[in-house]
């Protein structure tokens, strides 16, 4: 097996792109980087993704480095943040020579994407895998999308289509070769952190979110932060084409309810931002869906077809070793 | 068992302290900071302490947070930076509530030993427990503690005394009652990141590393790092009257050349400014050893006795898994 220095040199020193801010990269006790411009605050964000919890033991490298950049990254979406640098730790159980150069092509290809720059990590060996990333972003204090902006009277609204993630979560475990299974299939994959939104609505969302753990768990936490309630219409939730080609409305519905790991960001706004917003969502060729409004009564009430909604999983993954930001 | 987020309120939230450049803490998509003055520039490390491989299964929860950001910090040390935040990726096979609260008590206590602020992280589940610390801090630009910077002529120094923690994890599998085993297995389980150090050496220091590794493998990045050569006395490296009085001479040497993680620096001067080290000793009451000097001939060259040393295990801790930074 060749020294854990040689892997490093040769897996992830290409991966380092020079960025002009990065003044000193891997290879010392610390990175140095120069710091945003003082008008501007620092967004930090950790994500864990560990084997057998957060992915499936087969899959593949690529993928989980994509998987890895995009959730991490999803987190400075939803701030409004521009990104700026990423760490990784990485447990592994061998060094796997094929396996860590599919991965680090995976996380070249997904830092790019994003334009965010490796500065340094640690890799350590483990009987499980487990990546951590830590992302850094810049954005100004008083465009910062906090969860705790919402306001009575406020729309809210949820980027992409909703539940693709969750479905292609499914479908994995089958082998159907077909358009819908390969979309769905990279909607769980492949999932694209929404930077972009995020950036355009520094100056209309009053309160922003990613669909990390499912549409209603994550609007709570806007809800609770904000100090407000919610009526979301179950029928509003965009559902992609293919999500309702494959599965029955009953269960697309939930999925996109519930399902996590969309990463799609639901945000709140004043009411008459809505024509702002809908040239926001045509600029960026994302589709912007209104789902619901903020009201004053405290919780968050689901209809469907006029009649409360509810469904066992209906508070998304709120158990112990689930993603959560401290 | 109480839910992810009921964990997360009770252990950690009164961990984060409040801090004068953290705009937004815990609770957020993103940790929102005060970035330092421009004329700063940040330090970033990421170091990952894997059960059974870094620490043992029945280490006490305090003990682990108290290492964790100890070997995190002692490389902000080694930078000269001051310490800023912290962030924590902690994964467990289950959330058990005591290791929890003896955990967070720990880190507490660590974190306000060195002043450094909890800003966020990610609580997971997972059949191995696997620690990640992000740290950050501030050291202005000609003053940062590169390996690069070692001159032909400068004299090597450590901190401290060596090899005490390779001897305390010795002991901990014997129990033994008496004050150097007290002394050595603390110098393992609770290390002291040399922060004030590091900022006294920005000044007075041509290079710096900190010994996670063992003195002469983390010597050797200096070496490389900067072109140059060294000659090393045996001897000359700082043993503690704990490791003398409970190992023979040979393999106290052996440890303080080899033994990792002392969280000791090690830094490279100009001849010159010797008295200022002293003074600097004195100052922080922490013995500073003059063990060498930089040669212009490539390669370590370790001297007993004025005889060429060579031990198995001479070169450190370099195979896959032991912690490295990328």
């Amino acid at each position: 097996m060749p020294s854990e220095f040689e892997l490093i040199d040769r897996h992830f020193a290409s991966v380092a792109a020079q960025a002009a801010d990065v003044v000193l990269g891997l290879g010392d006790d610390c990175a140095l980087v120069q710091p945003p411009a003082s008008d501007e605050l620092l967004a930090n964000s950790t994500d864990t993704l560990v084997e057998g919890v957060h992915f499936l033991p087969d899959i593949a490298a690529e993928d989980l480095a994509w998987r890895l950049v995009s959730a991490s990254v999803s987190d400075l979406a939803a701030m409004g943040a521009r990104p700026l640098w990423f760490s990784l730790a990485i447990t592994l159980p061998d060094g796997n020579d094929a396996w860590l150069a599919a991965f680090s092509r995976g996380l070249k290809a997904a830092l790019k994407a994003y334009s965010i720059t490796l500065i340094g990590g640690d890799t350590t060996s483990g009987a499980t895998r487990v990546l951590t990333a830590h992302v850094q972003g810049a954005v100004k204090p008083e465009q910062a999308l906090k969860r705790s902006g919402a306001q009575v009277g406020d729309l809210i609204f949820v980027s992409g289509t909703l539940g693709d993630s969750r479905a292609g979560l499914e479908l994995l475990s089958h082998a159907v070769d077909s358009a819908d299974y390969e979309f769905l299939t990279q909607r769980f994959l492949r999932p694209t952190a929404r930077v972009e939104l995020g950036r355009g609505l520094t100056q209309l969302a009053s309160a922003a979110i990613d669909i990390s753990d499912g549409l209603l768990a994550d609007l709570s936490h806007i809800l609770k932060a904000s100090g407000v309630g919610a009526l979301v219409h179950l029928e509003q939730l965009p559902l992609s084409d293919s999500l309702a080609a494959l599965y029955s409305e009953e269960q697309s519905q939930e999925w996109a309810a519930t399902g996590g790991e969309d990463f799609e960001l639901c945000f709140t706004a004043p009411a008459g931002r809505r024509d702002e917003i809908q040239l926001l969502a045509k600029e960026l060729g994302l589709e912007l869906t209104c789902i619901g409004e903020i009201r004053s009564e405290n919780g968050l009430q689901v209809l469907s077809q006029g009649e409360p909604w509810a469904v066992s999983g209906a508070k998304g993954f709120d158990h112990f070793g689930e993603e959560e930001s401290l």
